[in-house]
Parts: C-alpha cells; structure tokens; sequence
C-alpha cells in the first residue's frame, strides 16, 4: 500500500504535480475528471479487477487464477482515476515476458466510461516504454478483429513476413 | 547434473526402459540411432543449444540473453539423443507463461539430421501435456509460414474468430 499511502499523504515529500514514485500522470484538461494515472504497482483489489473485466463484458475468470496470472505476468500496469481521496481502477494490462527477447501483451482494458480518449494508446505506450526498459524487442499480443487497427496505429505490425498467430486449446 | 549422473551411474536405481527420473523415451526402432529422451531438466550447456541453433541456421544470440530467457521462461523442453554414455542436444523449446490462463511456445528446434522423424511432433505433444498439466488451457505461438501446417495437424488453429498475432519491434 506504500504507492496509494505516498499519495494520500499530504506530508508525502512527493511532487504531486509528478504523483507518487512510479506512477506516472495522464496529462487531462477535463475538469469533470479525475487526475489519471498509470502505475507497474500491483496492489490491486482483485475484485475490483472483476468489476473492471465485468464493464467490458469479458467473462468471469476464477480469482485464484487471476491472482496467480497477476503474480507471475512479468509487467503490470494499472491505470487510476483519482479523485480528492478516492481511486478507481479505470485500466489495466499485463504482459508475460523472458524478461530477454519476447513479451505478449495480455488482458488489455479500459473502463467504458474513458475510452475513446486516448488513454489506451497512453496504457500501450506506456507498457512498450516499460518493456523496451528492459530491453526486449519482440513485444507480441493476439488482437481481437475490432482493435487490429487500434494496435496496428500503435506500430504493431500484422503477421509479418507470414508468420501466423496460433492458438491451441483443451477439446 | 542431477539428472545425467543418474542417467550415466550403472548403480542407478532408475530403470533404464523408463528413462532417468523426469525424462520420458521417444520409441524409436532405427537401431542406428542412439535412444532419444526429452526432460524438462534446464541443465543445458548454452555453447550447445548455440550449435544446435546454428544448424538449422538462426541469428546468433547474445548467451547471456539466452541464458536469462531460459532461466525466465516457465517451460523449457529439451530433446537429448543418447548413446553409450554420451548425450546429444537434438531438440529445443520453452514456454512463456503468466502461470495461469496462457503460454507462448517459443524457439522449437530439432536438429536437422533428425527430422522428418515425428520427434518436432513428440515434442510439442509432450510440451502440450506438460502446460495441460499446470492447468494451462491457452496455447498459442507464432508460426512461420513453412509450418502453419505442422501446428495445424497438433491442433493449434489459426485467427481463431479473426484473433490477430501482431508484433511491435524497435525502430
């Protein structure tokens, strides 16, 4: 909790025109908004994880599972929207990782109520800044039909020299 | 070593038709060949998996990135061609994972002189059991074009319901 702790505090030695260490701020002139911020942090209530995956209309995942998924993904960021004292997990993605060569980007979502504001594009950038960091260069996701263009305007690059994504799962 | 030692040790109380512990026997009735073994053991000498990827003719790596994405990927599969008391790395794959829902098959490799033999289908059977056995229900990977086919015949589909592989990479 040290992240939302720093935050609250009002004697924290945090700018808060930089937010809290770690985090970084979505910059926004909606005033009807709260600040947005994105953060690698994982504290996160899982259940308000659900509630998030729910908005979207993705099904319901077991939350040990879930939790495990969080646990063991190399990368995850979340995105908060924060206002006066309260926050609100409006984003989140994950990536899995080698932590040498690839990562797959997993689990993309923004809250309905946000989107169409560029703060997807904001989330992905921040995740290939993060990756890049690291220093892989083979970062990788599986886009459903509807958002091939959205990642594609990120520079993803569809099958490239043919080479297909493919999928396996249990009969 | 654990697991050579043993698989060399005459005193060993390993049956030989089965294998060393953790290592399961490829049957196969060409005498000339040695006897084939595939283990999730990572005790692998990366100047040999270095060779082996060189003779199906891929880009050299930085070892000490091959080294960290071994160590960091959740499933590393390796096909070994034993004879006397000498061992032979024929084939190669691993696995990234967030522990969960979803793998990623990476770098699958048999060494040329032993294709066309069924063992690249062993392999990834014996890839698929071992990431079914953690619960793991989506497998994915990225194909070249020159073995969409082979994925296909082990099951793995392609776009499924229009689900793209996309790929970013640096500038």
């Amino acid at each position: 909790m040290v992240f939302w702790k720093r935050f609250f505090n009002p004697d924290s030695t945090s700018s808060p025109s930089l937010g809290p260490t770690g985090a970084e701020e979505f910059p926004t002139d909606d005033s009807d908004k709260g600040r947005i911020f994105f953060t690698t942090d994982r504290d996160i209530d899982l259940y308000e994880l659900e509630e998030l995956c729910d908005a979207v209309g993705w099904a319901r995942r077991p939350i040990r599972k879930v939790k495990k998924a969080v646990e063991c993904s190399f990368l995850v960021v979340t995105m908060w929207e924060v206002r006066g004292n309260r926050r609100r997990l409006v984003g989140f993605a994950r990536a899995t990782s080698d932590h040498a060569f690839n990562a797959t980007v997993w689990d993309v979502v923004i809250h309905p109520s946000l989107q169409s504001k560029g703060l997807g594009k904001a989330l992905m950038q921040y995740i290939i800044r993060k990756l890049r960091h690291y220093d892989i260069s083979n970062i990788t996701l599986f886009a459903d039909p509807q958002v091939v263009d959205f990642y594609r305007r990120l520079g993803f690059v569809l099958d490239p020299e043919g080479i297909k994504g493919m999928f396996w799962y249990p009969d």
